[in-house]
């Protein structure tokens, strides 16, 4: 058994995204088993358990995540990620990975492969709502699918929109009201929101949204008249409607899981596809077991790795 | 983050007999957040996924677990295992632990603490069905228990019971047909059959069985109406409903949730307990992740430690 660590480092993102992308492509065949992602709730945040099996990349394991807001108070991230891959054919565990940097890059290639089929240009304006790590990772998988020619983006907090736009210093990027960076063609959120920040009448027709940040019950980023004129595409059913973008509208009767328009996978296998200029069109992440898989399979010749005894 | 590795080395059985009980009697009293394990099926087995918090020990974490029958013929174990912890307040990964030996443990450690509380008798007569590796751990652990007076051992290969009985030369031990070895006080069953081995005519009354095997769906080792006029104790109801002993019966119409006599932690507390001399019992154990949370924290004092970069 190995561990390894820093294997973001050098980690090449279009890679990435096509692996994600092959990795959505056999969810949407039904070729991955991917029992819902499960809860534990702590005094201060949570952990989530996400096991899954990837046959056509052979890969099998477990991502173990938390989320705890208050971290960066004791400067520590506020998502932490560890990895366990099994060897299929023995069940052995065979790696150990340090997936923090790698949950948010297959999160960032997950909206990659969204905005590469979904949006309504291949050169775009990209409205950003705001600009912690995932944003950046969000920016950075979408410009190898997509030309990003201008960036407008918003934060709670000037200082971050500017900050975040000396890290893109190669595209045009400036900072907005939320009302402006929705003014755009692909938008994407990635708040920790439980109020709508993005109001329907700013979100105009044609556009591509990424809705990143909601990922557990209660969270929601959009106001949910724009997921009723939208096609609303998920990563998978059962978890966006118990914790992605659509939970809160769906608890509200506001919407319906029949209501979904397809999942991403459905859309890379090219069973489902924006069907007009003029669509709306919204992908809620949630965050699959199996995106995680996927990104453990490359980032294992990249970094540091430590052998461990075993068994 | 640290990474341990035979950390089943020096443990005190008495001490982690200890620690699964009071998880037990936590699980009793409505205290841990313990999802579900859930299973992905591998083309050669499965692994199952076990998170969990415990409260009162402060700890928080998931076991990975593989079962892959034909691995004795690759020179690997069947069973593997790694616990990844969690430091409770920030959720950052603490520790990641070898747990195939352990898993043994606390397995034998739930057996023991069934046999306490639930045995006729403090000198015993133990009947043994199965004898690998969890058989060992099963009589290790109750020996800390009751006072194992004499045990009558089958396995389907007589080599395998000879062998058994010389690793417990303190104990009058002798190999038995399967309907002697029935004729016990405590009976443990620790085989991974998918028929009934003990029949139901060869069980007196008074006996307590401790149903180990049968962990997952299909798998079972008594007959079903050894079920029908015992008191059936389980570790937790919707584990022991999809995988436990009671699985198959229940699905053919031949034992129903209703009927289980209760939990094992509500044994613990005092709640639930053999009501007469002549009573049979039951406890079906299918393994739960507070009993693996539990031994880890105990095992980290032990082995070997090497110290891993995280973040």
């Amino acid at each position: 058994m190995k561990y390894f660590t820093g294997t973001d480092q050098g980690l090449d993102l279009r890679q990435v995204n096509s692996a994600v992308e092959q990795a959505f492509a056999d969810h949407g065949r039904g070729l991955v088993q991917m029992p819902p992602k499960t809860y534990v709730t702590l005094p201060q945040g949570d952990f989530r358990t996400m096991p899954a099996y990837l046959p056509s990349l052979n890969i099998a394991g477990v991502k173990v995540v938390n989320v705890h807001p208050d971290n960066p108070s004791r400067g520590l991230p506020t998502v932490m990620a560890i990895t366990v891959l099994l060897d299929v054919a023995t069940g052995k565990p065979e790696a150990v990975i340090n997936a923090t940097r790698l949950t948010d890059m297959r999160t960032g290639a997950a909206g990659a492969v969204a905005a590469k089929y979904l949006s309504p240009k291949k050169e775009i304006v990209m409205g950003v709502i705001g600009t912690g790590r995932q944003a950046q990772a969000q920016v950075r998988a979408t410009a190898q699918e997509l030309a990003i020619r201008e960036m407008k983006v918003w934060s709670r907090n000037h200082v971050h929109a500017e900050k975040f736009c000396t890290m893109f210093r190669e595209t045009e990027c400036r900072c907005a009201r939320a009302e402006q960076a929705c003014d755009c063609d692909v938008l994407v959120t990635t708040t920790p929101s439980r109020q709508p920040i993005v109001s329907d009448e700013w979100v105009h027709e044609g556009t591509h949204i990424n809705a990143i940040g909601a990922d557990a019950p209660g969270k929601e980023e959009l106001d949910p008249a724009i997921l009723s004129r939208a096609s609303v595409f998920v990563d998978d059913i059962v978890q966006a409607v118990h914790s992605g973008e659509i939970n809160v509208p769906i608890k509200n009767g506001l919407f319906k899981e029949a209501d979904i328009a397809g999942t991403l996978g459905e859309v890379v296998i090219g069973r489902k596809k924006r069907r007009r200029p003029g669509e709306i069109t919204v992908f809620d992440s949630t965050g699959l077991a199996i995106q995680d898989l996927a990104i453990a399979k490359i980032a294992m010749h990249h970094g540091t790795a430590i052998v461990l005894p075993f068994p």
